[in-house]
C-alpha cells in the first residue's frame, strides 16, 4: 500500500475492503511521505518491519528483488491526487498489478500516458469508482443492457454532500485541506472528488458516453480556492440528455449519490443512502422494487452479494466488491485462464481517462460563454 | 365557471377544491365553447338552466344584471391556455373576482396586459400554482423566510411525469391533445405545463427571483409539436444557484414535483408523494421531519389545514387551500376588512407575470447558443 | 346532521366528506343538545334558522312533515357514542336514511337492536370505518380476494397514536374528555376508538372473520378510567392467526393504522401515513408497488379515485368515498335500481354489530385469565 | 474454527466478521463433523495443514500443547444448536476465549451449566446476538438509558421472514433442514432462530427485563416438525407491556427485524432494512432522525462504525463490531487492563440463559390454557 498512514480515511477503507474476502494479505507499505509516519503506521498495522518502506520508489525496488511467492502482487495507491501518476507507472512499470483511488491522475495528459503504460505493462489496472461495486448497481446496468427499458432517453445523476458548508481547510480537517488544494488536487475540487463519481456512475449505469456538456461551475464558500458546487447538462451518444449535479455545500446531506435513467418503456433509481434496493419504474404496471441477495436478480448482482436477502450490505462491501473482483481477475491471468464476466466488471484506466476528461471540459465549461462544449479525448 | 365541462381533468378538480370547506357554491357556467355541450354539463351539474350559459361573454353580460345578492362573485377560468386571457380580462372588467388556470397566459404580453387590468379593477385574482397550497410547502417558504437555515445557496426543483411517454396526441387524450398543440398552449409544453409550476415553488420557497437562466429543452417524442422535456441552470437575484428540471417523458414517474433548498446551516427537502411531511436538514444535528396538522408548525401551516397530524391531506386539499385564502381575501375585501396575512398567502397576477416571462426565455435560451439569459420582465 | 356542532372534531369532517363530491348539501341539522349552541352552529353554517332544531327528536318529526322533495334524505349522526343507538334508531323509524360513527353502539346489545331496525326499515345505514375507503385498502381487499396471494395465514393489523401519552382529561381537550369517560365512551376506550377500526381494516382487507382472541388491555396513564392501550391475539375462521395492537400512548406517533396480510405465496402491506401505496410482496419474485390512480387497478380502487396517480388523495378523499358511495346506492334505491357493487362496498350495520361484539370481547379477555376467548355474536 | 464448512452460511459470515477489522486471522479448525469435509474446507481456506482437525476435541487438545504465541487464541463456534454446549465448554476450559453462535444451547439446562462454566474459566465469551452490534441499535440503548423518552411504556418487537413458506426441508437446503429438525435445533424453531434475536434485541434497547408472557405458537407449513410462527404479548419488570412476533412464513420478507419503543416523551424505532437510521419520535416537537457516522451521536454508536455519515455499514459490519469488541476485551485482559465501556458492550453469557428461558416458556406457554406464564430462571 502507498499512502494510506494514520488518520488517512480512505486507506483504512481500502484495507478493510481489501480483507474483507480473505483475498489479500497486507505484507508490504509505504504509509507516508515522512519515513517516520510511515514506519509508525506500518508497526501499528503489524507489518514486519523490513517490509515498511520509506517512499514508494524504495518499496517497489525492495519488492522486486524478493521471491516471487513472497513478493507483494498487488500495489494499492491511496494518496492525494498529485501522487498517483508516478507511483502508478513504478508500480506497473515493476511488474506489479495496481488498484488506484480515483480521481486517476492529476491532469488528463497523465491519464493518457497512464493508459498507455498499462497497455504496454500487461498488467492489470483497477481504478476505485465504488459505487459500481454495489449489487444493485450491477442489477441497474443490466437491467437497461437487457433492454427492457426500451431505448434510454434520460439521465439524471446526483452526489450531495454538505461537509465543506464550512470554510474547514487550513486547520486539523485533513481531509478539507487537501481535497480544497489546487496544488494536490488538481484544477477540480467538488468535480474532482464526487463529480467524476456521478459521471462515471451516469456512463456505467446507462451504457452512454457523454458527448456534450455545458456546466456551471460555482465555488460557494469564501475563500475557497477550488471549486466546491456544480451542475452540468449532458447530452449522450444515442441522443439521449441528462443532468449532473454534486455539491459540498448542502449543509445537512452526507453522501447520497443517486441515479435515475428513463427509457421509452421505464425508469430505475437507485441511491447510496438505500442501497441494496433497485427501483424499477414502468409505463403502464407497478413499480418493482428489486433486492440485493435475492434470487431473481442477475448473475451480475449476485456475484457481488454475500449474504441472502434483507442482510445489508453496504459501502465496505460494496468496495471489497471492486477488490474481489479484481483479485479474480489478477488469479486468473496468474493462471492463464480468462476470469469471468463478472470478475472483470470492475472500473479500469478507461474509465480513468473519461474521468479525467470529465474534470478538464467541466472545468473549461464553466468558464465559458458558450453553452454546449464537445467531451472530447 | 368558464370551461370546465364534461371530460375535462382541471374543472372537476376546480368544483371540488371550491366547494371543499363550503366556502363557494356554484351557482352559473359556460362550460363549453359548444352551447350544447355548455348545456348538457350545467345539467349534469344541477345548475338552474337559465344560468348555464352559451358563452363566457352571455354569462358576464347576463350575470351583471342579476340583484348583487344574487350575482355571482367569483369566476373560475379552467379552460386551455389561449382562453385564459380574454374571459379573465372580461371577467374583471365586468366586476367580478377571478381564479384564474395556470399558466396564466398565452403570453408573456398577454400577462403584463393582465397584470394592468387586475390593478385598475380593483378586483381580486387567484392563479392556481396548487403545490404552494400545501402546509408543508408553507412551512417551509416560512423556515426558510426565518433565516434558520441561513442565507441561501442552493435551489434544486423537480417535476418529473411519464404520462407523454409515447405519441398520445391527436387522438381520443383530450388532455395530450392539448397539451402539446401550439395554437392552444402557447410556445410551450412541458415548461408551460409544468415547467411552470417548478419554477414559481422555487421563487415561492426560496423567497429570491430568478436572474439568469441556461436551458436544454427537448422534444423527445418523435412527432411532437412542443417541448416535453427540459432542464434549466438558474442563478438567483441573492447569489444562490440552483437546478430546474421538469419532463413527461420519464416512464412510470407520477406527478411526484420536488424541492429541496439548501443554507449555510441546513436544507429542507419537500415532495409532492410524501406531501405531509418537511425533511429539515441541519450542518451538525439530526435531521428533523416537519409534519402537517401538529401543534409545532407555523401559523401558515396550521391556517391550511384541517384534522390532526396523521390524517393525510392531499392535493385536493391542497387546491382546496387556495380556493379558502382567496374566498377569505374576498370576503375581507367585501366587508372592508384587511384579510389576515394567512389569507392572503395565495398566488397571484405577479406570479402570473413571472411564470409566463419563464416560459418566454426558457424556451429562447433552448434556442440559443449562449449560455446564461438574463430574466427579465 | 345530528351533533357535530363548534369545536368538534368529526362533524367539520363529516361535512366535508359529504359535500365534497357535491353529493350532498347540509339542509338541517340538530348540532348540540344544548339549544342555544345548536342554533349558533346552525346560523355559522349558512343553514335557514328554521331547520337548525334543538334537538334530534325534534329534527325528525319537523322534517318528516316537509313535502317529500324539501325534506332530509340522509342523516349523519356525529354525537359521542351514548348519543348514537337512539337518534340512529328514531332516524331510521321515521323514514331516513343513516351515516353514523363508529363505534356504532354503546353496547352490544343497543347493537344488535339496530341491526334489526335497520332490516326493518328498508333504509340504508352507514358506519363510518374511514380507512376502507381509501383506494389502497379496497385494493388490497381485491388482491387478496382473487386469490393471487394463496391462502391466507397471517394478519397483523396496528393502531398507534400518541396523543394521550398525559393525562389530558378533565380540562379544554373535549376530544380527550369524552372518549375517556366510560359514561360517553362505554366501556372502552382505545379499544372501542380506534381497535375497531383496526379490527374491522383486518376483516375488510382478509375477508375472513375473528373466531377467537386473546387480549392484553391496559390503562397506562394513571388516573384514566378507561383503556388507553392493548394488544390482541387473533384467530380466524380458515385458521389464519394474527396480531392486532392499538395504543394511544406511543409518544410521538400521529395516526398510522397500517395492515399487513400473509399468504402462500405473496404478502401486502398498507398503511395511512403513504396512503396511495399498496406494497404486495411476493415470494420468489420483485415487490409491487401499486398506487391510487393508476390504470392496472381494480375497478374498485379506480371508483374510489378523482384524480391521476401522483395527485395524492387523503384521508378526506377515503372519508369521502363512503359518502359518495352511499349517495349512489340510496339513489339506485330511490331508482329503483340495484346499485353497482364498488357503490355498495361501505361498511354497514353488520360490521358495527361485530365492532361492538369485539369491543366486548376484547374487554372480557383483558380481565381474564383464561387464554382464549371465543369471538361469539 | 469449529463449524463452518463449506455451504454453511454463518461460518462464512463469521469469517468476514473477524477479519473485516484486522483483528483476527484464521490460523486452525474443525469445520466438520466429516474429517475429510473439514481437511477440505481447511484447504480452501488456506490454512496449515496440520492446523486442520478431524474434531473439536483433537484441536483444543493439540492447540493447547502449543507455544502460547502460535497457539489460537478464540474459538469460534458456528455449528447447529445442538453442537453448541460441549465445545463451548471444552474450549473454555481448555483455556480459551469463545465466541458462540446463538442460541446458545439446545436447553436452558445446558445454558445455566455453561454459564457456571464460563465463570469458572475466567476467559471471555461471546454470543453473536449481531443486531445489538448495529450502531444505531447502540444509539437505540443509550437513549433509553439517557432518560430522554421518559419511563418505558411500551415495547414492540417483529421479526419476520418468509423463506420458510414452503416445505423446504428434507432437500437441498442444508439451513430448512437443520433449523426444523428438533434432533439438532431443540424445542423451537422460529422462536430459537429469530425469535431469541427479537427477544435479545428487545431487552437490550429497552434496558428492561420480561417478566411474563403469552405466547401464540403455530406451525403453519404442513409436516413441518417445529413452530414457524409465533407471537408473544410481553410485561417487563418496570410495567411496561410488549408485543413480540417473529414468522418465517410472511412470504415475501426478507430480514426486517424493527423495534420500537415509547416512553412517556417520546418513541424510537429502528429496522434493520433502514439499519443506518434512527428515528425519534416526540410528544411535541418534530420527530429527529439519527443517522451511523455523525458527529452527534453517543460513544456507543461512534464507536461502532467506521465511515462517515453516509457510507452504509450494514449486517456485516455490525457482526463485525461483536467480534472487534470481543478482541479488544480479550487484549484488554491479556494486557491486564479494563477494557472501554464501549468494548464490553457485547452478548454474553447472561444474554444466552435469557435467549434459552425465553425458548423454553414461549414453546411452554403456547402449549398452556393459562393466559400469563411467569419469566423465571
Amino acid at each position: 500500500m502507498i499512502g494510506g498512514g494514520q488518520g488517512a480515511f480512505i486507506g483504512a477503507v481500502h484495507r478493510i475492503a481489501a480483507q474483507l474476502d480473505g483475498e489479500y494479505e497486507l505484507v508490504c507499505g509505504a504509509f507516508s511521505s515522512n519515513p517516520e509516519k510511515s514506519k509508525a503506521s506500518g508497526t501499528l498495522l503489524g507489518l514486519a518491519p523490513e517490509r515498511v518502506y520509506s517512499s514508494y520508489k524504495e518499496l517497489f525496488e525492495k519488492e522486486k528483488q524478493l521471491p516471487e511467492e513472497e513478493r507483494v502482487q498487488v500495489i494499492s495507491i491511496v494518496t492525494p491526487n498529485h501522487v498517483h501518476f508516478e507511483p502508478a507507472k513504478l508500480a506497473l512499470e515493476s511488474g506489479f498489478h495496481v488498484v488506484l483511488d480515483k480521481p486517476m491522475t492529476f491532469s488528463l495528459q497523465e491519464a493518457l500516458e497512464l493508459r498507455e503504460v498499462v497497455e504496454k505493462s500487461g498488467k492489470l489496472f483497477c481504478l476505485t469508482h465504488t459505487y459500481t461495486g454495489y449489487p444493485m448497481v450491477k442489477e441497474a446496468k443490466q437491467l437497461v443492457a437487457s433492454g427492457k427499458l426500451g431505448k434510454i432517453r434520460k439521465v439524471y445523476v446526483e452526489y450531495p454532500q454538505g461537509w465543506l458548508s464550512k470554510f474547514e481547510e487550513g486547520g486539523d480537517n485533513k481531509q478539507a485541506s487537501w481535497r480544497t488544494d489546487p496544488s494536490q488536487s488538481g484544477i477540480a475540487g467538488a468535480m474532482g472528488d464526487i463529480g467524476t463519481h456521478a459521471f462515471n456512475l451516469a456512463e456505467y449505469v446507462s451504457g452512454l458516453e457523454v458527448t456534450q456538456l455545458c456546466a456551471d461551475i460555482n465555488v460557494v464558500v469564501e475563500g475557497r480556492q477550488l471549486d466546491d458546487d456544480g451542475a452540468v447538462l449532458l447530452k449522450f451518444n444515442n441522443g439521449a440528455s441528462g443532468v449532473l449535479f454534486a455539491t459540498q455545500v448542502a449543509a445537512g446531506e452526507e453522501n447520497n449519490i443517486k441515479i435515475r435513467v428513463y427509457g421509452e418503456e421505464g425508469g430505475l433509481e437507485w441511491q447510496q443512502s438505500d442501497e441494496n434496493t433497485l427501483l424499477v419504474k414502468w409505463l403502464s404496471k407497478p413499480a418493482e422494487i428489486y433486492r440485493t441477495g435475492t434470487g431473481y436478480v442477475s448473475s451480475y448482482a449476485q456475484h457481488n452479494s454475500r449474504t441472502p436477502a434483507g442482510h445489508p450490505e453496504g459501502y465496505l462491501e460494496a468496495f471489497a466488491n471492486l477488490y474481489r473482483n479484481f483479485a479474480q481477475s489478477v488469479r486468473a491471468q496468474i493462471e492463464g485462464k480468462e476470469a469471468k464476466a463478472e470478475s472483470k466488471d470492475y472500473p479500469g484506466v478507461a474509465d480513468g481517462v473519461r474521468g479525467m476528461a470529465f474534470i478538464e471540459q467541466v472545468i473549461a465549461s464553466g468558464k465559458s460563454d458558450k453553452k454546449w462544449i464537445d467531451f472530447t479525448i
